[in-house]
């Protein structure tokens, strides 16, 4: 399902106890919101509850601000996590690129087709060589190179032109750095990569090298929100592909960014759709 | 995600609706009843309701019939099609066989593995070539011969077997034989069959040797409920597995039989967890 | 594996015989030929034989002109079909598209980064839309409209564009038009389409809403070549994506698309590597 | 492909040169050898390459032992490593289970009904618990428990067993006991086994509980030769299926043992077919 114009879409995640989806929907009910989808897990062994709720607003009379001041008060009788957001205005997203194409071309082609419900105020790379491509999508450009013996230079001028763009997320479509502590922490549930390989298999440099010298049947990738732990962070989506013996490392890298590509823009979109929720180093994720 | 012990399964179609999430879990839950699954659907093409709601019967001191009784009046008001099944009693289903076993067999080790919930009452087939393996599982075996020149006789002594066993629903384990009408009538929803292709492609006869003189490069096969209009009744689960060009007929039809059994044994699986449900000639599968 | 430079690929097929890999590479050793990839398949039920041999030409001293006369023998011996390609010259691929972007975007992406190996001298389309797209990847673009009233005008005009650009094989990138009978033998083997369905179900328009409307579990795509029988010529690729109840038929379009142009860009890149052999309605394919 | 009948299988690795596919395919040829299926790959990098030929032996009139006293000669003055078998020969496979059913449950279905193309003269096991399933397939059951004290003991009386039965490979069917460095080596190729996690990821014990903890979206198995590093031998089949959020450690597990199961009969056949050449800790499987 995609994200229909004129809804909210409610999220939540709190301790699990009886009564909790009853609530929800009568709360929505009461206040005429039609639910659109609704989804909801108890991980028992935890004993958390999940949901996800999107709602037709066009029968709410009270506002999104007025819907979520009346939702306080429940949220805080469950000891709720939650956010309520108005999918009419799109998510702000900022793309992290550096030399390799295929991702970012990738994600610029289904926003411009209209697939990806965002908006893509920038692009930052830390190479030139993607700047025509970007450009011609009508999307600014901005060169970071990252100097190795300065790098925190580099990363606070990365700062300021994500703030300056207000982006609300960020992807790393195969940026080649290792993300800042507290960037990452800032941007904590927001902040997406891709990693090609099919983690924990082969995390780190190089990881089709080491799929090639292993004699994998199978090769992957794997999106993840980024945690200072390096491709430690909670898995969002993943997938394979089948090689052979006769794929040399140039096929496992060919055949791998057809992956990646796929593996990332399922994971943008589950994310933009607020179909990701996290708890610890785990995700649920409402995508059926 | 299985199915717990003491639990019951509430499932429910009916017109949308406002507030049909809510008035459900909130009878729920003030019954006491903790969901342990719930999902619903909205068709908003066909404004169609559908929910599954699978509720800890610790806590419901009622019983089930109480539980029946209360939720009629619910129902009623909504116009739902709905049951409630209590998981401590297995269904019973009696599965039909010809002369190929793989079906069968892959039924039978997952039965007696545990796997499937469900009650076994006995076998028929119209050989005698699988009785030893069925036996071999404490499964009474009868073999009902098919009589070209008088199959009614012969499907009457199948169906006072069904109903001596107290069949509640039918697996056409790759029975080679067409049902009749008021035997697919009568089970309606409850009578599973697995066709050797991926349809809608090569209905009728000889599928594999249709797929090879076509030339495919994937194979398939189709669980789906029976109706009587031949291989064209609701689907519940579907798969597929390469072939290449030096895949023979044979090689489609042995690489074809685990397709088979794989896409049959999950699609009894959700039919007896209570996750398919009919409308018109589609399923709803709460599989996730 | 990739097509190396300075090689020579070798592709073959004729009745089947005893010594025929023997002859074929023997040939080939006895001119210093090293072979890189050497493939064969006889399929047994019709007698028939298959072959593709990468040779790395460079010990070759006799030049292409003179392998190929002094094979001239040995092929007319053994009533073979066959071809000798210096992969130096890269194919003249000619894109038809029409209104929707994404296989023309994809093909366009995968050549401009090196992965196809091949030319790509024009686009050819009914609309005008994907005009901006190709001309920033350099290469010309071609509005010829289709005249319902004068189709014969318009294809004439189409295939003086593909004479003048020299085209030796042609894709229709999602191109909404049928091609007349006389083109389709004129590229008999080199004329390659991509139908949004997994032939031979959904044949004809709309696949995806006949798909929706059946409440099939899984969709596909099919790359074939095109012969005067639409959708009934030999096929080169498939694929297929699952899909639920919560699928929508916008979702099934969008799912689709990303199958289609997998399976489009794997077609091509098998035709351009010379992988696929043809024989009556069915191909034999090397990729392994 | 499978093995027809009154066939030999040459398999060939040696280190690469030209005019290796002339010299052998020629060799068989001028003896009246018909082949069935012939496959090659060179490793470039490594500078190796393998063969494998599937030849009519019912034109051949000097036999097979004739047939390798000939072959030598040739195989010396390229310093190969080669055997050639008679199919008609079928191989002696003994299987070592432990308490879990499902793979060894999938190889007696499998060879029961003709479907593998070997000997099974026994099934040896630590535990007692499947003795009557191997029984009823007409197959010896040796119970050989591993005592943890005094291990050499019970693996002496393993290895007196898979002598008195002849055993040419054996299978792990999920046997849960270290195999010791004598065994390994002297099985060296014919030892398999198969790992219930995509490796590397989760060597080691436990596999699902890790992969649980991970939070993965697929959980793979591989079939590979066992060495003396654990989980560290070749590779000679993977694959994987999807999970979810709402997949318990249990659900896992359940949906594990498909893959698993899978996953060995494909590897097992393919050594049965001798499709798999190991070189290194690599392997090259000849199955397309």
């Amino acid at each position: 399902m995609s994200i229909p114009d004129n809804c909210y879409t409610l999220v939540i995640s709190c301790p699990d106890q009886v009564g909790l989806v009853a609530a929800v929907s009568s709360f929505i009910a009461e206040r005429g919101g039609c639910l659109v989808e609704s989804s909801n897990h108890t991980d028992l062994q935890q004993g958390w509850f999940f949901m996800r709720n999107v709602i037709d607003a066009r029968a709410i009379t009270l506002g999104i601000e007025g819907l979520r001041e009346e939702f306080s008060a429940l949220a805080e009788a469950h000891q709720m996590s939650w956010y309520l957001r108005d999918n009419n205005e799109k998510q702000r997203v900022v793309l992290l690129a550096s030399h390799a194409s295929h991702c970012l071309a990738d994600i610029l082609y289904r926003w411009h087709s209209g697939e990806l419900h965002c908006e893509l105020p920038c692009v930052i790379s830390n190479h030139e060589n993607l700047r025509s491509m970007v450009e011609w999508h009508g999307i600014p450009f901005h060169h970071v190179p990252v100097d190795p013996d300065n790098k925190a230079a580099s990363f606070e001028q990365m700062e300021n032109i994500l703030e300056r763009h207000g982006a609300e997320s960020i992807v790393l479509a195969r940026y080649m750095q290792i993300i800042p502590p507290s960037l990452c922490e800032r941007y904590a549930g927001r902040l997406i990569n891709i990693h090609h390989s099919f983690l924990p298999s082969f995390v780190g440099a190089n990881p089709y090298q080491k799929a090639y010298d292993r004699g994998v049947k199978l090769i992957g990738a794997t999106c993840h929100y980024v945690t200072e732990d390096l491709d430690e962070g909670p898995i969002i989506e993943q997938d394979v592909v089948r090689v052979t013996h006769s794929s040399t490392k140039d096929d496992l890298v060919r055949l791998g960014r057809d992956v990646e590509r796929a593996v990332l823009s399922r994971g943008l979109r589950y994310h933009l759709e607020d179909r990701v929720l996290v708890r610890g180093n785990k995700t649920v994720v409402f995508n059926a």
